[in-house]
């Protein structure tokens, strides 16, 4: 039987949401697909790689926003966090992927901040350095927020809960118009 | 002879430093020290308090900032990132310690910054959530770097890299200036 590279992100999604990213080791993908493991590194020249395209399954539903910059970049923001928490460990396995520069769909996430702040009248040397700045706090944000609901749900007594945890959506919006403040500030000097 | 709990952090610290945050676990660190896994949990309840301690260590020489407002909140963002950046993984570490509320310094940097903009007319309510923006920028930002530079370092071929990557510094303050620009928008409604 052929083994298609789908087939393999698949099976990969399907353990990480079982096991999480600590046991998604490559040996183990090959064991669920009843391969060897040279025949997953025909798809994939290494883990990194495979984690990349696990980023991209993860973040596949998210759409390129239209509209207000403001309204763009908050709706992008919105999307990412919430593909990132409806898989376990989403959220460091695509911080992981973004850092390595192996998640194509990071990329294109990126670009639509960037695009979307040119609107805010950042000029087009600093976009992207704008965009990442906002990816990293949604990153952070949402590595935490994940970070607690898992140790939440395996019942560890964590102390010094966040403020405001019981509105997530909140917390994480307030960073997200702090960071739109910024650049409204800019526009208007 | 007494096992200290200043001599397990220190030992725990070796360990992050030779061989990464993967690689540090308690029966290593027993090894290390020639005592039974037993003798570690005398002294830390779990692997995560034993973290929040190695954190700690981390963010030892991190110093509350006088000044402006301003002033304040980059330079604790800034001691905080060469903090992180002076130990392996020391960025994905204290991250983690922090998600799972077990590092006393980072609730004192936490407390710091509310503290911080507070004297940019956030309101008492809010301070704390601010802090938290900053610091998820903070972390989101150093994890990224820190990966890229351990990459780097372990001669992995990375596509696309960060702009201005040459000048982190630069990208740093950036993203800590926009947030900065933010509450000096807010503070002039």
């Amino acid at each position: 039987m052929q083994l298609h590279k789908r087939d393999v992100v698949e099976a990969a999604t399907t353990l990480l949401d079982d096991y999480g990213l600590a046991d998604l080791s490559m040996r183990r993908l090959a064991r669920e697909l009843a391969v060897t493991p040279g025949a997953l590194y025909w798809h994939f020249a290494n883990k990194q790689q495979l984690l990349g395209a696990v980023a991209d399954r993860i973040l596949a539903q998210v759409q390129l926003p239209h509209g207000d910059w403001r309204v763009q970049v908050s709706d992008l923001c919105g999307q990412v966090r919430d593909a990132l928490l409806s898989h376990t460990d989403g959220a460091e396995l695509v911080s992981a992927s973004f850092a390595a520069g192996q998640s194509a769909a990071m990329t294109t996430v990126v670009d639509g901040l960037a695009a979307a702040v040119l609107q805010a009248g950042v000029t087009a040397s600093h976009a992207e350095l704008t965009a990442r700045t906002v990816v990293y706090y949604v990153l952070g944000f949402t590595v935490d927020e994940q970070s607690r609901r898992q140790w939440d749900a395996a019942g560890a007594d964590l102390p010094a809960p966040a403020p405001l945890s019981d509105d997530a959506d909140a917390r994480f919006g307030y960073g997200v118009a702090l960071l739109l403040d910024g650049l409204s500030a800019r526009q208007r000097v």
